[in-house]
């Protein structure tokens, strides 16, 4: 067995005349799948009794039930809806915290064959080159994985704070000419530079525009749909309501409707969508993604669940299944490749149950998913993932000592803590006034506090290392760490003690990246990220359950906000207060405050 | 005054920073259209109070009426409705004789603001040459030209027909290579040889896909479209009914719906449409579109009336608009700049009253058609209209002595003739048994005949001429001729007498192109074309005016089929006889047969 990516389906280019032949009965299909229902995204309609002709990894033809008359291999859909793979237009990889090739698992598991994945993170972290390796990554894996390149690396200043990479103008124009899956520009995080016109925001806007490729979005706040816009911006991931999902939607704005897990804020579907249920927009414009998935999520709330949450929110299977496929294929200009059963179209499949629930997955006709089972091909696939380079193991530089808590104060001080709230985005600006004590528990208890860190880890300072404290974490002992920090990915760590913090920080360092829980001096969980400080190299599954027990963990030590908030703590670009390795940063000030005032 | 033409527009890669400006309301607009609802393509729907800011050509915002607080130029649409400019996807200048720079007239004035051209005819007459002609042509005009690369010149091969024209796979890569406004193939009218396997017809459509381009197609008959779609074919305007229509958009097939004047064959907008009106298929993937027009439908039958046909068949106003618009700029990735009212697309605007009869149109901002009438900003445009090069003059070379009518039988024989029958595609094989007679006036009345001869006029022969009769045409008297005959376009006549068809070639001949009526000896009615032999140098209403007076003149001459059928007669490619200079061509049997056999 040879692995399978997406190269292994040849050029529509190359294969006319077969798929001619073959359409035309004058040649074999490769495989017939029989007795089923089709979901056409196209007209919108479910269609009885078809089979599909497959042949070279793409489709032939879809027939009336019963046309084939032997020769091809047959895979009975006993009655069930075959449709075309899930199609997740904006995806960060990175946040599962798996590998391109590993992710593949969980997707096509879900039914999704193509991605457009913006790999944000690993450029903050590595510049160009983590960019390229996980461009090397996706191209070996069993998924079509196209990328929307970062946009806004650093996301805010050298002043504010100190990240691994700075993607310019000219490094982002090189990946569009050096890699043709770099199909758009990824999302443009600053869309406050953006609409106040910042130099450099629009020197990266004309790099994308100026090669016909589009601009993804990010943006909140009507105020600035118009001008963000008139800048070029045409897709969007972040309608969180009603109002401004309209606004966009009229704005030429691709709508991207964001399922995820109903416990967390990035849920704004079932607000979205309203324009649609109750203000009566069409649907062909909106698509569904996912953006953003613990490890162990990606199983139970993929695309596939998006879909269904289309649903559930008033829309009709097929408009809702062509959400998550058609329509994001169409955005990126690949409808001639993926998201409908035409013919020449790769033969990425799925079997659904009447609910919409994958059963089974083809990818370029191949058979990757049976019965909510792997098969053999896929483990193949996923056997020796492929080895990012060196360099992406060695990204955590920390000097040999370094001191992760602030000095107990001697006077009374003001200090401005941070103030984490459920679900976890907005932190707020809380000052506190601390009477002296003798040690910094007696505060923790009197004020509900414990202590905060960045330390910067890129060996591009002289040891940055940033002291705070948080209020309303609920820590009740030991430290938690992860070497993901928004946008720069320093390490941060909260703890309630020197010792359990500097053990976290080494078992870090030890992992070359990793989220712990220390307690007592000893790490009860860990979730090791060796690539880049961001990426197990382990199988999907694997990470899932390192990401299971870190959750109890995390949850046993008391921390009142899950770990996918605690790492936006450093991302200095959301209100009100942030700690980045140069210090509190207050937005939307952009101004540096210290930990403690005088009285 | 400048001239407009679409660069007038500068691309928005270059105007990102000042689009902001204004949208933020930091700059001026240029113009704001006020007092105006909005139809919407991205939603379909109409939305109330609004205004519309433009600067440099594009839009900036849509905003609430009574925003704009001056500084601004303003046009009070006074309650009307504004569009986007209508986007015609599908669409061959030729057919109505005259320039692209001649042709945008009338396009502005429907509402019309990009098109989709494919320059077959004169690709056909001068090859490349012809081609990028006409390409600089539409640089030139005021109106979004965009080509679709012709596929299939010549339509049959050098044994049944001499074409002025022969592209290849590789000059069509070169014009692709050469030209960005080459965005797809064009109508690949091969369709049994595509569906065949014909390897000529497939490195064509290779030489289209390897790059990234979409296939157009034209294609009859239920049985062919899986295999057409199959082998990469992605468009189509000849769905001529509900189920063809349906099949294709299954096939993934992007469906434009014709409309074409009511008496002629090619209005099958309203049996295609059933697809949705009757079979409930979306029509997110159905655009409208003309394909030809004579000079004088052009202005009666434009865009803007294909919408309303759409209407008329069933759609709401805002879905026909899109269908009008959006959707055909979508399907060739244009719909970033044009077919909506989004942020930063080109300002190409239409004022409407309630049912959808274009009022005024910008074009990148400028107002070119105020009130029904051009502005003298358009007038300006057309004088002094771009000039073909001269070998573009020179295209009709003929022998100075040539014998257009046959030997008189003087034996019993039996002719294959040619019945023409309306509408005018279809042609019939009549043989008609001929006893021997004093001359061709007494077979002629007996049997309902006239003469129909080709001429060979690119000197790529020693003159080949082919002779036989018509049937059922009903010439009274004279001759009628044309340098336009498909799709090769060499010369043909129909008469009832040798000097009478001497006078028209002639004509011809002396213009350098032309349709004519002769009646005893002198030219009654001629519509010169002097480029390629196919179009008129003069502005659209000029041209107009001469097509309707050659109308009048072959009504009178008794002619059966219009002109429009006529110039079909040698297309031998559809059923069941044609004539070529080669002779009379049996279709799809693709057989030489002589006039005259013994009887």
């Amino acid at each position: 067995m040879s692995k399978i990516t997406r190269f292994s389906v040849a050029p529509l280019a190359s294969m006319t005349r077969r798929m001619a032949d073959v359409a035309s009965g004058r040649a074999t299909p490769d495989l017939v799948i029989g007795g089923a229902r089709v979901l056409s995204t196209y007209s919108e309609r479910i269609l009885a009794d078809r089979e599909i002709w497959i042949a070279g990894g793409r489709i032939a033809a879809v027939k009336p039930a019963g046309t084939h008359k032997g020769g091809a291999r047959f895979y009975d859909a006993k009655g069930g809806i075959i449709a075309p793979g899930l199609v997740d237009p904006h995806i960060h990889i990175e946040s599962s915290m798996v590998t391109a090739c590993a992710y593949a698992e969980a997707a096509l598991l879900n039914g999704t064959t193509t991605i457009f994945c913006d790999s944000h993170e690993i450029g903050n972290v590595m510049d160009v080159a983590g960019v390229e390796a996980m461009l090397e990554d996706a191209r070996h894996a069993p998924l079509s994985i196209f990328l929307t390149v970062p946009s806004t690396v650093p996301a805010t200043s050298p002043e504010l704070e100190t990240a691994g990479g700075d993607l310019t103008p000219d490094k982002i124009a090189a990946l569009f000419d050096k890699w043709p899956e770099a199909v758009a520009l990824g999302e443009k995080m600053d869309f406050v530079p953006v609409t106040m016109g910042d130099e450099r925001s629009h020197a990266i806007l004309a790099a994308a525009l100026s090669r016909g490729k589009p601009v993804c979005g990010h943006v909140y706040g009507r105020e600035f749909v118009a001008a963000y816009a008139a800048a070029g911006v045409s897709d969007t991931h972040e309608a969180i309501d009603r109002d401004i999902a309209d606004d966009m939607l009229e704005a030429g704005i691709w709508l991207f409707l964001r399922g995820g897990p109903p416990t967390t804020p990035w849920h704004s579907l079932p607000e979205a969508i309203k324009t649609v249920t109750e203000l009566g927009a069409s649907h062909k414009r909106i698509a569904v993604c996912t953006d953003d998935r613990d490890a162990d999520d990606l199983l139970a709330f993929g695309m596939d669940w998006v879909v269904r949450e289309a649903v559930k929110a008033g829309m009709t299977k097929e408009q809702a299944w062509s959400m998550g496929s058609l329509h994001g294929a169409t955005r990126f200009g690949k409808e001639g490749e993926v998201g409908g059963l035409g013919g020449g179209r790769r033969a990425d499949l799925v079997l659904l149950s009447d609910n919409l629930e994958p059963i089974s997955t083809w990818y370029g006709g191949e058979l990757m998913v049976d019965q909510k089972k792997i098969t053999p091909l896929l483990d193949e696939c996923l056997t020796d993932l492929w080895r990012y380079p060196e360099a992406a193991y060695h990204t955590v530089k920390l000097p040999k000592e370094l001191k992760l808590t602030p000095e107990l104060p001697t006077t009374t001080v003001v200090a401005n803590t941070i103030r984490t709230e459920l679900p976890g985005i907005i932190l707020g600006h809380e000052k506190i006034t601390l009477e002296p004590a003798n040690d910094w528990q007696t505060h923790f208890d009197r004020h509900g506090l414990c202590f905060v860190t960045v330390i910067e880890r890129h060996g591009k300072s002289a040891g940055n290392v940033a002291h705070a404290l948080l209020s309303n974490f609920a820590l009740k002992s030991g430290a938690v760490a992860s070497s993901v920090g928004h946008d720069s990915h320093n390490i941060i760590i909260a703890g309630t003690n020197e010792a359990d913090m500097q053990v976290a920080l080494r078992a870090i360092e030890a992992n070359q990246g990793g989220v712990c829980v220390v307690q007592d001096g000893k790490v009860t969980a860990m979730v090791p990220l060796p690539i880049a400080g961001l990426l197990s190299d382990k199988r999907v599954h694997v990470v899932a359950e390192e990401v299971q027990k870190l959750k109890v963990e995390w949850e046993k030590a008391g921390c009142t906000i899950p770990y996918m908030g605690f790492n936006l703590i450093p991302l200095s670009v959301i209100p009100e207060i942030r700690i980045t390795d140069k210090g509190l940063v207050t937005v939307p000030q952009m101004e540096i405050v210290p930990p403690f005032e005088a009285a």
